[in-house]
């Protein structure tokens, strides 16, 4: 029994040159107005990003080949770190990261153990999805902090992620055994839902929820469309 | 129920500036005659390491605390960062590093089920001791690669291994229970067997095997006298 989750990746259909934020460019809504303190975003963004690396360490753990634990051993270093980078700007402004991710660990291990997949070709299917909507996520978040602060975050969330090979891992498991796609077909729309209330948690909320909604549901829209390209990228439907 | 092991750290009783070959230049005695082939030393170091990485990263899915958890992705990454060291030695060689690991994989799983430890402070034990054993073993028997090779694999096992912090957060388990002291002495001791059995695995015999013994036992009192040094750095009885 495997027991974890996601990851940040690249974008299986876009050019290789295409950053994150570029393919977030041309969307006119943005979260600015409901990005919470900056503490909030680094303490919650680094606590994630720890999470998504110990579920591609325990992923690791239970590679079916060395060629797929040496793969993922880079993904995993990658991950790790975005989550120092994330830990390093916490320390940069005087506070201990372990202290500033607390108020934001019990959430995101409930988050964790939702998306545990049953089998490592679900877990790998979490860390690449989650990980790809998360990453978009509080990229999109960061653009509403202080701007040197912005600026850091979106370059740390914008490094390379691994991604590619979780997609070939992924891709290489579906065509060795075809009826996997319908089951993580149904895992990756499965995964949605819980992956949308946890970045949810991630914002402020004014006192108008009628106008909050009105900001957060195009971005959300966007996200879940990045979302559908990732499972099309490996074949399956959304 | 947590399964896992070793890494490398610091010496707990050494000036901070010394690295592992100089603690170990004194020994007039060495393992040169007995070094392997160079893919035999890599690969079997890599993969080591990226077994080291797997059990710190368990250690990490199961810390007791968020700043545990912290301290521990430090040393996490810092063992991926020899893994992936010795991973491009063995690229620049024109290898690819799952392939030439491959043959140790089978004894190094068993040895790592061997050692898994039975709760998470066992496990740290076993990541601090078994990793500290194995990274002098590695150091000693890379001065007889060719003289490139022996330079940069010794650079890459002497980096900082994170172990400070594996001593911090054992220390802090002891001087919190100190009923602990006693189970994890027995435990250090019991890893001190297995641990020089998968050493051994990495030595090549001669014909004569009086005199690789006569070669081998000084180098494993040397070993075995660092071993206990770290046990009395616990204030454990080795």
């Amino acid at each position: 029994m495997v027991n974890w989750f996601w990851q940040r990746r690249k974008r299986a259909d876009a050019p290789k040159l295409r950053t994150r934020s570029a393919d977030l460019g041309s969307v006119k809504v943005d979260l600015k107005d409901l990005t919470p303190g900056l503490l909030h975003v680094l303490g919650q963004s680094a606590y994630l990003q720890l999470t998504l690396f110990e579920n591609l360490s325990r992923a690791i753990a239970h590679a079916p080949t060395t060629d797929a634990k040496e793969q993922l051993a880079s993904a995993a270093a990658l991950s790790l770190a975005k989550h120092q980078g994330l830990a390093a700007l916490i320390r940069r402004h005087g506070n201990e990261p372990a202290a500033v991710m607390e108020p934001f660990t019990a959430g995101i291990d409930d988050f964790q153990r939702r998306t545990l997949g049953s089998d490592w070709n679900e877990t790998l299917m979490t860390c690449y999805l989650t990980g790809g909507f998360l990453d978009d996520f509080y990229t999109r978040l960061a653009e509403g902090l202080p701007r040197d602060y912005a600026d850091r975050v979106i370059e740390v969330l914008d490094g390379d992620d691994g991604g590619d090979r979780l997609v070939a891992l992924l891709s290489a498991a579906i065509a060795a055994n075809p009826r996997l796609a319908s089951r993580l077909a149904m895992w990756g729309r499965r995964l949605v839902g819980d992956t949308m209330l946890v970045a949810r948690s991630g914002l402020a909320a004014s006192a108008d929820h009628v106008k909050d909604e009105e900001r957060i549901e195009p971005v959300f829209t966007e996200l879940i469309a990045a979302h559908t390209r990732r499972m099309d990228g490996l074949g399956l439907t959304a």
